[in-house]
Parts: structure tokens; C-alpha cells; sequence
């Protein structure tokens, strides 16, 4: 057996022994601080320090563990990744790329490699924002970027976040005493599964991320008048629920003509007092606009706006458009994304570069490093899903490249 | 002031001493045998009685009253309409026809009228059918076409239909009894609100109904395929709303096309399992299909089964179709609508004939006697609102007609 085959298995093992930790006898659940979340920490603090790593666990409750460069005033590379989870989650979003990075450190420690420049490796405590409905708390305090006024968010149960934090052994006031100083930091590596369907269509375990798109979420209101299914002619409705319909096909239509600059996703739909036998008078929903280009997401923006109220005027329906969310594009380190896709290559994997639909801690550490993340191919593109899944064979080739990529960065660097 | 007018306010003045009985202190609520259905109809008994008729109750919980003809084997014209109403109604539906159809009698009685039919005042129990799911109990009742399976329906609370009916002092078993057999039947006359907006928009207070649409309720499943809403590229997705959407926009414009022949309506959407950042992947709603003629009913769904199928299968969507309800369409008499036409001319108004899109309880009626009915306008065509509407100068024209259409019948009869 190969000694990646072998790290490989190993690193299936722990994801399996991880996912095994779960808040619901039903699924895997360990959103950020709860009894699972607690244990699944401690079990991947053990494989640190069984690895040989010196671990803390921070303020916010990030785990961290240290590789230590002989070199004075050595900056710090960081390797990082998530253990929160969402509700009925899969296995690997998330752990994969703090587990490999374990098993990555431990290469390293095991051969003994002379190292230009620190290396922190950090398993995030909140990427999901699933308990309190914002995201990346981890990593903002790593970043240095953690805003104090979202610690009197509450979770469902009426925590308050900063109460959670000393529940669990830190002190709310120190968070930002945990944050990586800028001047320090050298870069930051992460390893996640694509969560899309691309490299599983095409055949291929990996891709270099390119960049992380920018995101606008859109509610929508529309406003016609209800009426009796039986009783009014179609030529004097006001439907809603059509006009929604004309909007969602249009924007589909013009998302679909820029395949390659953005997606666009109504994802939530409600018709207000429905019944089948009712002419919908009100509907609302959610627009999901993303892309890599943030000049394409503010042209995507402005057209839909516009077309979206011209078919609203047309057919006599009130539109109330809110932005609730806006997030710039994040690009990945050029220098950075070189070395990693020539490590692709060195390793014999055609090289695929990819936007990341999705958002990832890379995001709020880009603003004080330069970052490059690498895409494993996952099942169909499922995530979020008990049917999430990553093969051996890609965690092989995930293993392969990411030892081949720290040797060049330790190579640049020395 | 005119006579009719004294009759319109007297019309007015029952319909909101009506509407002010209501199981429910925040609108009005008179589902069939709640304690206010049951102070609501003995309020119309007593109005009954004030105008001189004799009144009962049959076992089902129909208030019926006779104004008897001299002649013998007299054969009965029954003019009806129904005393309950769904949650939150207006004042109008149901009670204007029978609160009509009792000034209409005590003008038979104050003029001595001379009858050669009996004339029976109906005023149905329940043809909302909303405390047991289904419709037209008390008129099937009457024509004889009641399906005594219905009686182990059960409310939400519980309480079985035959147990209802012993509550309220019927007998479950005797419900055959109370139909008038089938050569019994001279004709059936109900006055009710249009519940659209043509005699709205038209500015003409009353119309003939020429039938009343047949109706298919099918409900349509579309499965997709979830996924990440900002990782899955435009042209890989198996967007289950979009293809709703498509849907629903080739529905619309097939009716639209057809305005004459039908209405389609989708009236309800869900998407199953929706997030803002989730491509949908399952999506079901209702579609009702309604037209006054068979031939185009059925043409009409046989096109929209094809054409969805059709946009089904090019999204690579799977279809589920179910047809939960069909309705034959019923026609309304020529000869009794003849007469109702001139009624409407002799006294001045414009004739204007509409299909009726709302079931009423004319449909069972329509299986054993030759049914006529005249629609009055509401208020922009709300119903089964707080809204609907009616106003005192459209009563006064209602009651001009109808005074009118009975002496004609009376005249042709005699």
C-alpha cells in the first residue's frame, strides 16, 4: 500500500469517527458550542497532538495547533478549515480540510523539514453561522475583523453569544488579542470539498480556486389581487404568481446567457393566503445573484432590477425589491494559485481553475492575506446532504498535491 | 321613496343583522351547525314567518318554506340559495339570494297572487362545504342525489356528519325523505353575487347565467435536483421552479389565448425543503381548469398535460400529474333564461349573459330541474371577503328583475 493510500485511509477514518459525533441521533449536527461540537473539538485536538503539534484552543473557540519555524521573526502560513456543521450535514464539508492538514503537518514533523516560516493550523469554530445567523466567527477573529456588536446575537434558546463563549471556557473580551497581526501573516490554505458538480462531470479530483464570487441576496415582493380562481376572466387578473413566474424565467434566461460570469437562484417561494381555487394575490421570494466579477454582479443586478420592474408595471403588480445582503468577490493569490496549480500538474492532474460559488473562511482572511484554496471533487456536486461524499482515491490525489505545493512554498521561501 | 327601494333597505338592514351573527368575533362565520348557523337560520325562519309562510326544517338542516298553489298535482318552483358562509366571508354570499327570496314571496302573499305551481323558499344548510370538506349537502339533499357515505365524514374536531345531524335534530336515516322527487320539479331560480368583476367593470347591475363552468383540479409535482445555489453553473442545474415557472407561463397564456372558453389558475406553489441558497429541487402546486364547455374543458387539458410533460422533459424535470376533481359544466335552461333575460329587459337593464366560474347550489339542482340564476354585481368582484360588497341601487334592480321574471313564469304557467 501506497503511504498515501495508507495517510489517505486514515484520514477517512477520522472523517467517519468525527461524523459519528452528532448533537441528533439522526443525522450529523454540531453547529458551533454545542455537547458534539465540544466532543468532535477534543477528538481532533487528540489527532494534533498525537500528530505532534502543540494545540490552544482561543477566545471564540478555535482550535489551534502550531509548527513552529527556527527562523527569527519567521511569518506564519496558515492552514485552516472548519468543524462546525450545518443541521443534517455531510461528512466532509468542512473536516476534510482540517483533517488533511493534520495529516499534512504530521509529514512534515515526521521528516523533520526545516520550515522558513511558521505554520498554524486551524480548525474554525463557526463557518456555517448556523446558530446564530452569521458567518464566519471563527475566522473574522483569526482575521482580525470580528465585529463585538454581533456578540449580543442570540441563538434560538436565547444565548447570547458572548454568554455561549464563557460558557465554553473563553472570555469575550479578548477575542481580538486571538487575531493573526497583518504584518505576520504569510499566506492561508484551504482545502474543501467544490460542493459543486464540475469536477465530478468532468472526471477530475481537484481544481485551483480562482476566486470566491461575490454575493447579492434580493427579497421580492409582488402585489397584484386576489380573486376567485371560477370568476375572473384571464384578461382581467392581476396575478402574482405569474408575474413571479415571468420574472424567475427571465432571470434565469439571462443567468443562463452568462454561464460563465454568474448564477443566479430564486430559491424561496411563497404564495401569501393560498388556495387552490384562488387567483394569488401575493407572492414573495429570494434572489441569490452571485458571480467572481464584481463589475458582471452590479450589471446582473441593475438588469434584472430593471426588467423585474418592467414586467411588474406591465402586469399591474406592486414590486418591493430589498437588498438584505451584499458581499464583495474575494480573487485568490496569483503567486499563490501558481505554486498550487503547478502542484496539480507535478502531481499528473490536468489542471481545472474554478470560481467558488460558495462562501469559505478564505473570505474574511483575504482582506489581511493572501489566500489559495483547493477544490476536491465531492458526489454529484451534493453537500449539505447526508448523501455528501469524497472517494479515497480524490483525498489521494488531495494528499499528493497539498505535499507538493508546501514543498514549493517552502522552497520560495527558504 | 319607491316601494322597491323600502323593500332594498329592508334587504340590506337582514343582511347585516345577519352578518352580525358569527361564531367568530373578528369577521363573519356561520359554517353548518355552529352555534351561529343555528341563531342565524332561525333568524331567517322568523323572517320567514313575518312574510307569512309556513317554515320547516327537513333533517339534513335546510330551512324550507312553502307557498302553496290551489292547483291540484301543482308541480313546485323552488327559488334558494344558502344561509352558510366560509371563514372570514362577506355579507352577500349565500344570504342575498334567500333574504331576496323572501321579499320576492311576501309580494306573492300581499298581492294575493294566484299560483299554478307551489313555490318553495330553500335556504341551504351548507354549499361552502367547509366543515367537512364537501360541498352542496343541503341542496343534494333536495335533489335527491345526497351520497349517504358523506355521513361518516368527520369536522376537525372530530364530530362524524350523521352525529352533527342528530345534534341539530335530524335524522340521518330520513334524509331521502326530504328530496322533491324528481316530477315534482318545475324549475329552480337562485339569486346570488357574481364573485367576479365583469358587472363591476361593465357598470350593469345584474346578469343571466347561462352555466356554470366545469372544473378539473389537478395537482403537479416537478422533482429536480437540489443543489448549492452558488456552485452549480446555470446550464447544469435541474431547477424544479423555473420549470414550474415555465409552466405556469404557458398555462397563462393558453387561457389568455382561450378567454372566452376558460380560466387556469395555479393557485397554489411550495417549494419543498426552500432556502435562499438552495436550487429548488422539488416543487408541487394545484392547477384548476374551468370552462362552460365540456369539449374545451377536456381540449384544454389534454394541451396543458402535453405541453408540461413537454417542458418537463427538455429540463430533464420528473412530472408527477394527479386530477383530484372533475365537474361537468351545467347549462342553465334556455327557456327559463329566456324569460330572465326579458325580466332584466322589461325593466330597463342592459342584458349582459355570463358563465358562472363559482360552483353554487344550482349544480345538484340541475341533475332533476331546468335551473336559472341571476347574478348581481359586487364590489370589484370580491368574495369570501370582508370586502364583498353590494350596493342598495343593485338590490333595487335585483328585486325589479326578479319581480318580474315570476310574473312571467306565473303568466306562462297559467
Amino acid at each position: 500500500m501506497s503511504n498515501e493510500l495508507y495517510r489517505a485511509e486514515r484520514i477517512m477514518a477520522r472523517i467517519n469517527d468525527l461524523a459519528s459525533i452528532s448533537d441528533d441521533a439522526n443525522g450529523i449536527a454540531r453547529t458551533f458550542g454545542t455537547p458534539a461540537f465540544l466532543k468532535g473539538r477534543s477528538k481532533v485536538q487528540e489527532w494534533m497532538q498525537e500528530a505532534g503539534l502543540q494545540t490552544r484552543v482561543d477566545n471564540i473557540g478555535n482550535l489551534r495547533a502550531i509548527l513552529p519555524s527556527a527562523v527569527p521573526n519567521a511569518k506564519t502560513f496558515v492552514i485552516a478549515s472548519h468543524i462546525d456543521t450545518v443541521i443534517n450535514a455531510g461528512k466532509f464539508d468542512g473536516p476534510l480540510g482540517v483533517l488533511m492538514g493534520i495529516d499534512l503537518l504530521e509529514q512534515l514533523i515526521q521528516t523533520k523539514q526545516a520550515l522558513p516560516f511558521h505554520i498554524e493550523l486551524i480548525a474554525f469554530c463557526d463557518e456555517e453561522g448556523v446558530r446564530f445567523h452569521t458567518t464566519y466567527l471563527g475566522s473574522k477573529v483569526v482575521a482580525g475583523s470580528f465585529d463585538e456588536s454581533v456578540l449580543d446575537k442570540k441563538d434560538a434558546a436565547g444565548i447570547a453569544l458572548w454568554e455561549l463563549i464563557r460558557q465554553i471556557g473563553g472570555d469575550p473580551k479578548k477575542l481580538s488579542q486571538d487575531a493573526i497581526p497583518p504584518n505576520n501573516w504569510l499566506g492561508y490554505f484551504e482545502i474543501h470539498i467544490e460542493q459543486g458538480p464540475v469536477l465530478y462531470e468532468r472526471g477530475i479530483p481537484v481544481a485551483v480556486v480562482t476566486a470566491i464570487a461575490g454575493q447579492r441576496r434580493i427579497t421580492l415582493g409582488f402585489k397584484g389581487m386576489a380573486g376567485h380562481a371560477g370568476t375572473v376572466p384571464m384578461n382581467m387578473r392581476q396575478d402574482a404568481l405569474c408575474c413571479a413566474a415571468e420574472c424567475i424565467l427571465t432571470i434565469e434566461a439571462f443567468a443562463t446567457d452568462h454561464v460563465k460570469d454568474l448564477v443566479a437562484t430564486v430559491g424561496k417561494l411563497e404564495v401569501v393566503n393560498a388556495a387552490s381555487n384562488v387567483i394569488p394575490g401575493e407572492v414573495t421570494c429570494t434572489l441569490d445573484l452571485r458571480s467572481a466579477n464584481e463589475a458582471h454582479v452590479t450589471a446582473a443586478y441593475k438588469f434584472i432590477q430593471t426588467v423585474v420592474a418592467d414586467i411588474c408595471k406591465r402586469r399591474m403588480v406592486t414590486l418591493t425589491w430589498n437588498l438584505v445582503q451584499q458581499t464583495a468577490p474575494v480573487s485568490c493569490s496569483p503567486q499563490l494559485n501558481q505554486w498550487l496549480a503547478e502542484a496539480v500538474q507535478n502531481t499528473g492532474h490536468e489542471l481545472v481553475e474554478l470560481v467558488s460559488g460558495a462562501g469559505h473562511d478564505a473570505v474574511p482572511v483575504s482582506a489581511v492575506a493572501p489566500v489559495t484554496m483547493l477544490f476536491v471533487r465531492c458526489y454529484k456536486g451534493i453537500s449539505h446532504n447526508p448523501l455528501e461524499n469524497t472517494e479515497l482515491k480524490d483525498i489521494v490525489a488531495t494528499i499528493q498535491v497539498s505535499d507538493n505545493f508546501i514543498q514549493q512554498l517552502i522552497q520560495h521561501h527558504s
